[in-house]
């Protein structure tokens, strides 16, 4: 891609409200735009980045059995009201509702559980059936009162939203913990150390749930947690304080840290299946409701969260396996045609290129560079070529080394798949 | 994917309604289900296709150079004021309008011009910033009075579009008249002999359009055409009556047809940008307004059109291109162990294979099988063991002949590849 010709180039001014370090760096950066509080296209850059991330999320649901399919946006109230939430204030006060031309009433999707309950009751009829394992990634609506941070948190977002059914409590919670792991797998996948996080269950649940948050200063959860074990809960439900001992392992003092939800999983139990009356007959003939569970993870704030963990001053940089292209080039005076070959024969070796050709000074480009985020920068110049090739640089730590042309496409290989 | 797993398998029952065949078939082979009218699922088999066709559109956008991207769904009232469509009584009928609980007016987006305008008059400011090229894919919605057909007219569907900016009428016709042969060789990949038709506009512009038509006896739209030459024109703009002389080449007898659209192409020229006051820099230093259209694709009408075009008494018969799975394995009396060795076998070689593993009769699993559609069937049973290996017929004529284990994955790449 030649950066001259990409829609979504880095920006000189961005509004003063953008102080998130994500909001700030994925704006001037020329990932998003936003069309109206909350709401945020997500410009070439920001989509290479967020098909990144949804194709890790798809790789590890796929590893535990699950399978993809596509669900609609739009509800009808009818099946809203079977579980009571159509009317619960705290689903009235996030989702937006209205009447057609015609008086019938949808409501906007921030959730599936009771579309694919009602999948179940068509498609489910004996414990055969079941485990059922399904998932999709779609759009999701939530009026939220006070929409922030870019991405962090918007009105419109998207969500990989993950369903299970099941014979038992045992076979349900059995598959919850290998979910629990396999979102740990893609978070770090991602560049995140997510906690596992008990929580309360909303209006999803009154069990207990787990929540996925990354530490970090931004975030505006508040958690608790012990340093020395894995015990940690969300300020909802913590009955103590910071500095005390950690109620699990009795040895480590809890701390108090700000976190970034990016994922939670909910065992939901019969709760569903009772309301829309779907069931599954037994082996032992007998009619049974199914245990059902849900897990989230949010794609677009996962995007802003990387770079909330992963930026310094100069800009964004990217974990390996989410960076929008593999290689920046940079063509500075006197490297612009050497550069122009370089382009295609990386290209051609498989690798994506960024390549900033521009008419534009070394200070522009460089920062431009460094702003944008991608882990390997190539520079060539008049330089550069004089001392035997281009300047191959890692945007991680700033190191850089003289490569010939012809060894490029091969060490950058190599760097992605150290 | 073993078939005993799967969600959304074949039903015995559906709806009387379910008159057109891709309705049909969809449903009762477990491709869809219908959460309310106009309203469906894409179940496992039916996203499978779904992300087939996508992939086939992506790569046919990416060759002209534009750029992936991911545009919001809720959009502010004042967005659709600047162009005057938001009071269009056209606009109206099928666009769902509504309020949120803080009296805020939004809409639900069936097309995107105005969102890629605000865009572009944040992001072009210079002729060399275009043309931009910039598509997504995402859900419409459009309150249709009479959804029918399943996913032929629905209220909630998938679309690709693609906008495109230019600084001349003829740098636009000359992008435009290559997305349309882009657009055909698309179709073309898909199975489908799509015919470029001159239509009217509608809400988008006064200019002559184009419509990619699949003429077929279920399609809902009129068109007129010449068999003798490309003169073809929907029934709203055609001034003329079946059987006359063509009005183009003087020599064919016009003919008329039953079709379905499944694509449209609109050189919308400067009318949007004016609307919004959006304008570049020429080279000559004058402010300009940059010419624009818009391009459609449905890849859930196309799913629809394809079984439409694509199916027998039996049951639909994929393209190869879009089959859900590369083989249908059936194991039968006598053959479960071989299957099941022949499916991991068959995995690790690559290919993607649904293995009918249920306890059910040859007839059930037989005629499920036809009734799925996918171009190649592998039938492990203790008579095909006995002739020396498995029994490989093509769904499309119905022959086979017997193959022996050790040659099975070559052949069917073979069979994908010729």
């Amino acid at each position: 891609m030649r950066y001259s010709k990409l829609l979504g180039r880095s920006l000189r001014d961005i509004p003063k409200e953008a102080e998130a370090p994500s909001h700030r760096l994925l704006l001037k950066a020329g990932y998003i735009d936003q069309l109206m509080a909350g709401s945020w296209t997500l410009l070439p850059l920001g989509w290479r980045v967020v098909s990144k991330i949804n194709q890790i999320i798809r790789e590890e649901m796929d590893k535990t059995g699950a399978q993809e399919m596509l669900m609609p946006l739009m509800h009808p109230k009818e099946i809203w009201n079977k579980t009571g939430r159509w009317d619960d204030p705290r689903v009235k006060e996030i989702m937006y509702q209205f009447k057609d031309q015609r008086g019938k009433e949808f409501g906007l999707s921030f959730t599936h559980e009771e579309v694919v309950m009602d999948l179940l009751g068509k498609h489910i009829h004996s414990y055969k059936d079941l485990p059922v394992k399904v998932y999709h990634f779609s759009t999701k609506f939530r009026n939220e009162p006070r929409p922030r941070g870019g991405l962090l948190r918007a009105r419109e977002f998207l969500m990989k939203d993950l369903y299970s059914a099941h014979v038992s409590k045992e076979d349900m919670y059995k598959y919850y913990w290998e979910v629990k792991d396999s979102y740990l797998t893609a978070f770090s996948r991602m560049g995140l150390a997510a906690k596992v996080v008990e929580a309360a269950g909303g209006v999803f649940t009154e069990n207990c749930t787990h929540e996925f948050q990354v530490l970090t200063s931004g975030g505006e959860d508040s958690i608790f947690y012990c340093p020395s074990c894995d015990f940690a809960q969300n300020k909802e439900i913590f009955e103590g304080k910071e500095g005390q001992k950690c109620p699990k392992c009795k040895k480590g003092i809890i701390k108090i840290s700000n976190a970034i939800e990016v994922g939670n999983i909910f065992p939901l139990g019969k709760k569903y299946a009772k309301a829309m009356g779907v069931t599954f007959t037994d082996s032992d003939g007998s009619q049974k409701y199914p245990w059902f569970a849900s897990y989230g993870i949010g794609p677009t704030r996962v995007l802003a969260t990387v770079v909330e963990v992963h930026h310094d001053k100069k800009g964004i940089i990217w974990p390996k396996e989410l960076t929008p292209f593999d290689v920046h080039l940079v063509s500075l005076e006197g490297g612009q045609e050497a550069a122009e070959a370089l382009y295609e024969a990386m290209e051609r070796a498989g690798l994506e290129v960024l390549f900033d050709d521009r008419d534009e000074s070394a200070g522009v480009k460089l920062s431009d560079s460094d702003l944008i985020g991608i882990p390997v920068r190539v520079l060539v110049s008049r330089k550069s070529l004089g001392a035997g090739g281009v300047e191959v640089s890692r945007r991680v730590d700033g190191t850089s080394e003289v490569v010939s042309a012809e060894h490029l496409a091969d060490k950058i290989k190599e760097f992605y798949e150290s």
